[in-house]
């Protein structure tokens, strides 16, 4: 017999809401499926604090199991994004680290990559004005990213002292606007303007920075009207096959779309064709 | 004592001909070491069917050991390239199948990429019109694309519940486009247009549609005309490679191209090189 | 107790001096700790032989070893970078070898490229007209790319009745430019100019001819007065991630960036940072 979608895919115990979450050290808002993420403290240009990191990663996995949630929209209040580690509360704590103290601190804001790039929901980081270290990360380590003509994109790990290298850096950048443009950015540390981004393809749009948020949400919230298992699947797969051979990642991906081709949704949008309709997605 | 090139390279009961071969689901011709797949159904925007897919595959299975066949054009018939799945040959009843007989269909498709990726002949896209679903995933298996303005690709799996990860989509197009372009054409199943392919790497020329196909044949019948085993060599390793280490790569292409050294044509363009003259390449 | 940064990391005999090395087959000049290499045989527009070959490749394994030299320039005398393997010196005998001697002259030319990417020094390629073949990959292997309109860069190989897999082309130029283009580029030898090579994310500027030299020299010496112990890091691990998954990226960063913060450099750009000084990196 024929496989029958439409049987609860939630297991008992594995699934929750974050309806009521409340950002302890930043801004988080959920409506209609997008999460909006808002780093706040304008008046410093929205560092990250051990704080905030370690609370973004824990948001981040439990962005796996929310039934609630199906894209993200990562912001910064007022004109910029994310300025990244705080000089004064992270840096100077971490000339006093031991070795392991030290590694304790690149795990966690790598964790929070990680983290990033395994939750089922697309992220759209919109960035304005500074986006610095560890804030470009957070931009890179989006799915989608919307920018504005002002916006300052720097990888300025070098300029204190440290290498390109961090939090994968490395292995993403140059696979998002090629090895050499990647290698310039990280070792000097200079910043890629939003014309720039655009064209080199770490922006997918540039945005007039009113509208900046209203666009990248409207562009999340389509996202979240979709198809949304299908969705997670793509950005597994994305994941997943990024040292995987041409072959390999063939049959991966013949496995993961007879997956989606085993939903609700697939039957959805074939029913709707056929009665010349619109489409509505479940995510099921 | 030194390499001595010229012997001949055919195993017996290895190598065959395809210049009777009749395509059964699309057109088929042989000219001077070039075949011209066409996709033949216009009316319909030259959709792809379960018996296409497979004959397809079969035919680019055979190229393997065809010695006649130098180069591949694929085209659409009409002003379109191809549509895809169709969605009532293909589509309908896939929503019919059981998981088996579902991953049997993603594996068929997923075949054509292999065939197409092993096959020593490169091949060459001529893009015009409707480039979408299965049909941008033809045009992005092959090695060089040629498009024009008006030319919509668009990897559309989204649209009908699907995830992008379709026929090696999720590996191959963020090696083309870039990873932030790939992801959001991938979830988003947008058209992108000849120019903005173009730009991004997609494309590798852009022409009238009225010269497409004339062009993308000069260019193969050129390759055709060049060093084949070469060639074929060219193509493997860019396969091979895919996901080695810097250095395996190396040593890899220390052994590809040693292989290269010890063909005809090699000591075919020296000699011409020499005598002032334009080498005549013979593949072997 | 803390990590505690300062202890001299020369390991007794481990580290030597290149102030004193002459070039045999091409120049070379240190003056800073900018090292610049000048393929010197104009009137041939710099051909690589043999002997050049193998002087450069120990030149850039004895680089890891070097103290005194923290940034590399490699140029051309006159209007040219390099022609590539010259084909009196290196083809003509090349086509008289066993395949023993073959795999040896290619396995050289890879351990160059090797060499290149494993010295921990950036390394600056000045690009003027003619660039080819080997040649193109020397710019290739490089870290940062400058060029001039008026350059033409080609990997040529196939003009000879090679493939393009040539000391890891097929490797390396679809990471910079894509897998679409370095495909035409690799099949086709044809030359890429300045204008499109900058285009497409090769060259990282397009300097005036005159200029050219001088602006490379000044990048260099900029990357030379950094962080240049954190920048050696930062170029082993865009090698080191090459075929990493992105999660064991990241860890590898964790480890890597975690040793760069128990530097010297670290602690005296954050203490800089503290009295609104520049900071003055010394490269422990």
């Amino acid at each position: 017999m024929h496989y029958l979608p439409g049987q609860p895919h939630h297991l008992p115990g594995s699934r929750h809401s974050l309806a009521a979450y409340k950002g302890q050290h930043f801004g988080f808002a959920l409506d209609a499926g997008v999460a909006t993420i808002t780093l706040d403290r304008p008046e410093r240009k929205n560092p990250l604090t051990f704080d905030s990191y370690a609370e973004l990663r824990d948001l981040f996995r439990a962005l796996a199991y929310a039934d609630d949630v199906k894209a993200v929209v990562i912001a910064g209040a007022g004109e910029n994004f994310c300025s990244g580690g705080d000089v004064h509360e992270i840096i100077g704590p971490l000339t006093k680290l031991d070795m392991p103290g030290l590694l304790a601190f690149t795990r966690m804001t790598g964790d929070l990559v990680k983290a990033m790039r395994a939750c089922p929901q697309p992220v759209v980081a919109a960035v304005d004005g500074v986006c610095a270290g560890a804030g470009a990360i957070l931009a890179l380590a989006s799915d989608i990213r919307y920018g504005t003509a002002r916006s300052r994109t720097a990888f300025l790990f070098t300029r204190v002292g440290l290498a390109g290298c961090d939090m994968g850096a490395c292995a993403l950048l140059p696979r998002v606007i090629g090895q050499g443009r990647a290698a310039e950015l990280l070792y000097t540390g200079r910043s890629m303007d939003g014309e720039e981004g655009q064209r080199w393809g770490f922006f997918n749009r540039l945005c007039a920075p009113e509208e900046l948020l209203g666009e990248a949400t409207a562009f999340a919230a389509t996202l979240a009207n979709g198809p949304t298992f299908a969705h997670g699947m793509t950005k597994k797969m994305l994941q997943q096959e990024w040292n995987m051979g041409v072959d390999e990642a063939i049959e991966a991906e013949a496995q993961a779309q007879a997956i989606c081709m085993a939903t609700n949704d697939f039957h959805r949008a074939y029913h709707a064709f056929v009665a010349k309709e619109r489409p509505r997605f479940e995510g099921d």
